[in-house]
């Protein structure tokens, strides 16, 4: 099994696995893959990050203020500007590029603070959508 | 009661009584009015609503799918709509509104779902603040 | 005609043969096909509606008030609200829309007025990119 | 002179003579104020800019790239962006601005360009309703 996975990594990239699943027996089973069909006609397959991607793109994330949230695997950061009308462009500009990756925030507004909770809902955790829309969320914030 | 208001300004801009306090003789008294001084320089009347506003004014939202928040003098509403395109535009409306009001909901989204909780931050509850975002958050919600 | 071509790649890749041009001796010679470069990796075919598709996908469009552009083929059509509110709820909806779609509207506005005008850029006409941005336009304005 | 006044007040509500014509004996005369009656039932005094007010509140913004329109007493500004993403973002905080003044700007967009022109309809010309704006504009621009 690992040496076919080691010798696949576009496929391994594609499978869905959880990964803190170690006993998964069979790595081709359709019950891995997810297939989103929300709010797109075309099918994404999107997997949780490796414990490689946790260490080599969610660190950086915590590294500027994101949190690991609580019995979930998601992110979480705090945002806060200077009124309303700077909150609100933020949002409006993270809105664009969210509806673009079809991948959307869960997010908490009022007046200057907005409180951003990432996490990719057709794979039940942390994925690549989730980085780089928090990536994305960093260069607006600044 | 008038010489103690006359020496203590500062805590009287900041004491917002409810009207429904039944033990308040005068119901002309100035103590029912809160000035804001908050995101404006123009000071505003702004007083948590009276038992007859309640029945007159916050009854048509309960109607319309508003409910009161426990232990808090708030009001709140779920909103479903298409798509996250169509939420957007319906937040970007209410923005605005609220911008301009200088009252802002507290309210969370993801993808097609809007929750917004209304109170008056300064006055401590409802007012005729949350009545009016209210409406117009319904009128733009049809 | 092949000689020139091969000595102006520049121009080739700005060219897109109406498909409705009889003389074009080859269908499959690479000048029908346009790729888009600009703001996205992927490249897509894009090619100027044929007289076909005026007819079935533009001419609904024109019966809503769209009308074509004096000089130049691109279709317009002038949007009244209520007031800027409205107006620019619609335009944050069609902004969402439009970049989703990587195919921007030219578009002019004041107060409640919104002035929209559609072209693709890349194909120096009408596409059928125009025809699905307009057709969602109409379904925002209503 | 009071007694035309008073018989032709739907003449003077919309005069805006221009403090800077010589000719008006009385700088205290109230036909000097405008009083806007657009979207607001509160009125406001909005006078043309003064010739001292040219040279102190305008010039720092011609300073900046905005020009005087040709033929007309406005000011004009060309604004590119890096994407639409942030060219919408920096609309929909003008925007949300613009509206809580009562004063919108006209202005285009296509892409990541904007272009943005500014003048007050009610008074017929440049008045620190639009120095007010352009300097809003500048803060977010940069």
């Amino acid at each position: 099994m690992f040496s076919i996975l080691s010798k696949t990594p576009n496929v391994l990239r594609h499978v869905c696995v959880s990964s803190n699943l170690s006993n998964i027996s069979s790595p081709s089973s359709s019950t891995h893959i997810y297939y989103s069909t929300t709010s797109t006609t075309k099918r994404r397959k999107m997997a949780v990050l490796s414990a490689e991607e946790r260490q080599q793109d969610l660190q950086p994330l915590l590294n500027e203020g994101w949190s690991v949230v609580e019995n979930r695997d998601a992110i979480f950061k705090k945002f806060t500007f200077k009124d309303f009308n700077e909150a609100f462009g933020f949002m409006t500009r993270v809105g664009l590029k969210a509806d673009k990756m079809d991948h959307h925030p869960e997010w908490f507004n009022v007046y200057n603070r907005v409180d951003i909770t990432l996490s990719t809902h057709d794979c039940g955790g942390l994925s690549q959508k989730d980085v780089k829309l928090a990536k994305f969320i960093e260069s607006v914030a600044k």
